[in-house]
């Protein structure tokens, strides 16, 4: 079943790890179906020269194993949350690349000091508080989804302008249209640290963009009245 | 029309990549015929390994599109005032690389600190002041070449002697005798970023290359005595 | 005599050099037989692009060569100590990373500051005491093998809970059950360094991770309830 | 003439560029035979993936171009210095990697923290202190040379011990008996580099590598007690 998503998800496992932002095996991608009631995610410890799209687990949204005679991801839970949460996502990536993982390490927003972050995300790259004792000592997995949506109500980010979130004291999860879009939004968030540090090294007071040039940016690659990229699909 | 135009700035936009310059499609790179009517450039959002020279955009350098059946990078304007206000370019290159990128986003120029920089600026990489409300609102792409031309009319710089500009809060535009130059030049903007960064953290007093030394090195490679490289084409 | 681990072995020494970890020779895997009475190892000095299994050298486990028409790694005496006193290890790579080795030179262990470094190691990446003149002078080698053991012993750490150690001023020491694993661990600890290297420049006062997440973590990969990755062979 | 000589110099330059120590054009490795008569160089201004072994350009040791069509690196007078005053050299290799290129540029010398670089040098990577404008405006790239020889007389350090200098505002000399080792020289002290670099970030007072360790390390790669590698060719 699912065999299109099942190869679309190996392939953007596969994107993850070409594009260095996962060693051994340091990052889950999945997919849910149009219907929402499966989700494909990579199965665990497998590493990505081995993927095949047959080995893809096929869940259901309650995170029922349906097909696939390997064990998913651990970190299935947390992608059944946001599924949930964000009725408007079909992909979710985790992973821990370098500098993202660093300004989770050091529980810090990545603040938009430029055209490049703004041109994907409407603000800061968020970050949750850290769990509570309890929370990681039950269901700790589903938890850290749960956090990442609290961060996003407490401050009334929408998550379709804002489309992942760094988890404090752990890594990223990005998501996107498509599971191939949420790798790609996890390049966009480890490139924006990278970049952000290396301005905050240059200048510790470093200023957040404008208004005015977020608002731009944005609004040129994102919403009615976007202007960036082709009409319809290109190939 | 302009076939072999079309290959060039084609295979320009694909070394952008290949220097890791540009991640997705973070970056564009454009060409100008002989006549200086028609500028052909990298179409919007498509990647660049999918990138053929039929996909490249044929535009008046007025804009409008001439051939092509995609839209043109929404940097247009830019390239188009760097091709009118600049009269001896003939390619243009704009990336987000990130360490020249944290220059611009910390509003710093990057002064020569070494030799490596005075073999291709003579100074600084300059760095534009932010535009205001109103440029941002009104025609921004075009104000964003227009704060380039300022920033060199305002300090008397010359463009054929400094062939590239950090933009502030933005990314870096690059400019050569040809598309491929223009990449060459970003590619040696990235690579000042990084070494005067590391410079800086080494030494926040490093101290500026001396004149005497700056004119012997911009000397060697630039200008009627220069010494470096062939005589006519090499192969 | 032991074709296999010597192609293990070989195949290990290759992936440390593909995994960035090794320039030139700086670098050398080793594995043990199940009866711990060999150690097949590097020879000294041959480019990882040339190795052959053939190349392996088999020793004793007292260090005599047995088997093969090159020198060992001069290493081999600090592998062996490794070999003796942490009986359930059946792989040591030694690199010189740049990120863990820049940490061995400013004396630091590596502070867990996220789920990355729980993952793998139940606490900090230890750091050796820097050895006396008389260490240096008398049988250096095996002294570097014996100042790991001491940290692990003086601050009673499980050598199983964590595969691998700085040796002040000098490099990483990793291990594990074969000497693929062992080479994995090196990756681990040099993504771990990076990422602290990075968190500390952020933020100097960064906190160590909770007791209770490092907990969950480690277990979640290690031990009688781990969660992660599949039962039994994948392939 | 001097064929082996001019395939060996082709492939210590394609190694150079290969080895990310050199974008564009930005380093060139030369090579003297035997009879310290000629000097065979890459030429000026060929980028590395089109060069082959006819392109090099032999020269007379006092700078004629003895064969070749093209025009030798103009930093030949400079390799010409080192293989006239350091007369157990072969091989030279000039380049611009980005940290020690940073170390240059700050002016500083890279200390030995750690084994790894007293495995190569038996002290600091020295520094050469800035040319006069004199100097620069006469015989500029042979006044290099000699401000390298002099740093080495100086503080007598025997080039031998020390196959490598950085030039102040500048970038990187390399020696060794053969043009590849030249290289592999360059790639020491571009790893060198970035460790020191690393450990200055992490600890500002970060103490050299001890005496003992030093004399230990060096000795047993280098000298006729050397126990590193294997006796006679490997291959």
């Amino acid at each position: 079943m699912l065999e299109q998503l099942k190869k679309e998800v190996c392939e953007a496992n596969v994107l993850l790890s070409k594009s260095d932002l996962a060693v051994l095996t340091w990052g889950n991608v999945s997919g849910i179906d149009p219907t929402r009631k499966y989700i494909v995610i990579k199965p665990s410890g497998v590493p990505y020269a081995l993927l095949t799209p047959e080995d893809m687990v096929v869940c259901s949204v309650l995170g029922r194993v349906v097909e696939g005679r390997l064990a998913p991801s651990v970190d299935l839970p947390t992608h059944m949350v946001l599924y949930e949460r964000f009725p408007e996502i079909s992909g979710v990536c985790h992973t821990h690349s370098v500098f993202a993982t660093a300004f989770a390490q050091a529980k810090k927003e990545i603040v938009p000091f430029g055209t490049t972050q703004a041109d994907s995300f409407y603000g800061n790259i968020p970050c949750t508080e850290p769990l509570s004792e309890n929370e990681i000592r039950h269901d700790y997995t589903a938890n850290t989804g749960l956090s990442i949506v609290k961060r996003f109500k407490d401050k009334d980010v929408d998550y379709r302008n804002s489309p992942g979130c760094l988890v404090a004291n752990h890594g990223v999860f990005a998501w996107g249209d498509s599971a191939k879009r949420s790798v790609e939004t996890a390049i966009i968030i480890e490139q924006c640290a990278k970049m952000n540090f290396v301005t905050l090294q240059l200048d510790p007071d470093a200023q957040r963009i404008s208004q005015c040039l977020l608002d731009e940016h944005f609004a040129r690659k994102h919403g009615p009245n976007k202007t960036y990229g082709q009409k319809g699909d290109i190939k």
